[in-house]
């Protein structure tokens, strides 16, 4: 059993979205993945299972496991719900168990009957602004106070978060002691950041917040 | 190892033994449980191991333990503490120690001698108020802000906490967002909960307040 | 996999170290220590594995692996960082799999070349003041409110932090519920409590105050 995270906030479909695309596939072909953040439980959102890639994965059929479906060869199947089981508790109830039988060398089509149309959420694409810049927003604050954007955009200079414009750098390091700034963070996203602090609370920053990417380097010259 | 939780809050031997009592039996025989939730560390407080229902538990006797003790089976010895150990680390110098020996086989009468009255703590009981009704308290509040009660009542219609009268419904689905409901949780109590919120914050509730139980559906008329 | 701990707060390299201190030696043999608290990721301090005692530990080099590299026969080499890995995430893309390669038996020698002069903190030491107490200051607070300080001194009476006397007593239970004290801790350090609460909150004693040593018991008569 590896404990991937216990950290992700109650209700955060979307972070522990981001936390699936981040990790299952990195673990090796096999693993069965249980991941549960599910604020909709005993409601008739359904529980699925997918096989994708060669690993499993378990959990509500929310969002959650979305990374895992849009791979072709991706299946699913729509988990039986015991009777005995408790309406507020499927991760005890319902997923541990499916997943359990999956190690247990069960087949995915022994878990339920195939799920045609499973929920998928994706990260929500950035737009072209009236100058031509890139306008996305904050998709998530991670556990160290990093704002991760929906932006991509190696070549841009700075963000633009609020009033402020953010320098866009290479690493934490590169920043003054307490300085904010913007830098490409480990999925490959724009991230906006406080060395040595908390972007979220020194910016105020939240989810849904607009951040407008920078271009750069080449601009027209004034003359 | 498994982790079963690092979350209980520090002192908390009541959120500890529930959790002991949701989980202990649900691994397989021969499993030791570690479990420690502390404030006493130090003082002429003793430490226990138990075998009951072919599981073994170790921590501190003050009652975290309980749910296994209740069982007729249940056998306990309270351990020895070798000169050496810290003062104040117990979790480290005595229980993990004497959960290794169980799980290298030693017997349980290795550890030490018979504890003949091992602390047990139970849940406290709901009473009857002056109109038959059922009053009882927030035992606990869990990570997601949940408001664990005393009460059993599956054909009770709302419980009231505070001024507030609050519908017992079946999950947290069948509230609007940010509602305010009741419903019986996973370890059959009734939990007083916020769909998507932290119940404790939203209803200013916390360890002790009084809850009341409103039966139903059947009401005397009033002719 | 052994979760020792996912509590230390972001960027706390000493409490890092502290807990590294606690800790690497208690495993067996063999065991490989992957320990990441990295502020500095993405410049230019270097990455480290050693092998100290019989052990080994990855990590980055900014002092938090010192506990292994104080033993004479240390050997440490500076991992050779691949062109792929992320800039904000060495943990990942680095660390791990540096800690995944001994396991699979590599040579510590495989990983890099070697590292000469990797860094080393210690815990500041304590000083003498003008009257002969000793001076010291409060090192780490852990995740319960204790605040660790970085004197040693069992036959003391008291610590003074801030405007209080604060006495020394041997475990939490010697002091009424909510009082404050100090006690000798796990690690051989004074830390001051509060009983059944946070000395850190109740004192508002944060890293960097200082503390001074009351000597006792045998005070010169003042005839």
């Amino acid at each position: 059993v590896v404990d991937i995270t216990h950290e992700i906030p109650p209700q955060d479909v979307e972070l522990g979205r981001l936390t699936v695309a981040r990790y299952w596939r990195r673990f090796p072909s096999g693993t069965v993945h249980l991941a549960i953040v599910d604020p909709g439980v005993g409601s008739e959102r359904a529980g699925i299972a997918i096989a994708s890639d060669g690993r499993f994965l378990v959990g509500p059929d929310n969002g959650l496991l979305s990374p895992a479906l849009l791979l072709p060869d991706a299946r699913a199947v729509q988990l039986h719900v015991a009777r005995t089981a408790s309406a507020t508790f499927h991760g005890r109830d319902v997923f541990a168990p499916a997943a359990i039988r999956l190690l247990a060398d069960a087949q995915l089509e022994d878990l339920g009957s195939a799920a045609s149309t499973p929920i998928i959420r994706r990260t929500p694409e950035a737009r072209r602004g009236a100058q031509g810049e890139l306008i996305g927003e904050v998709i998530s604050v991670d556990r160290f106070g990093n704002a991760i954007t929906n932006l991509l955009g190696r070549r841009a200079t700075a963000v633009v978060a609020g009033s402020q414009e953010l320098p866009l750098c290479r690493t934490y390091s590169d920043l003054p002691a307490g300085g904010a700034g913007a830098l490409v963070g480990s999925t490959g996203l724009i991230e906006i950041v406080v060395r040595d602090g908390r972007a979220s609370d020194v910016l105020s920053l939240a989810r849904g917040d607009t951040v407008r990417l920078v271009d750069g380097p080449v601009r027209t010259p004034s003359r």
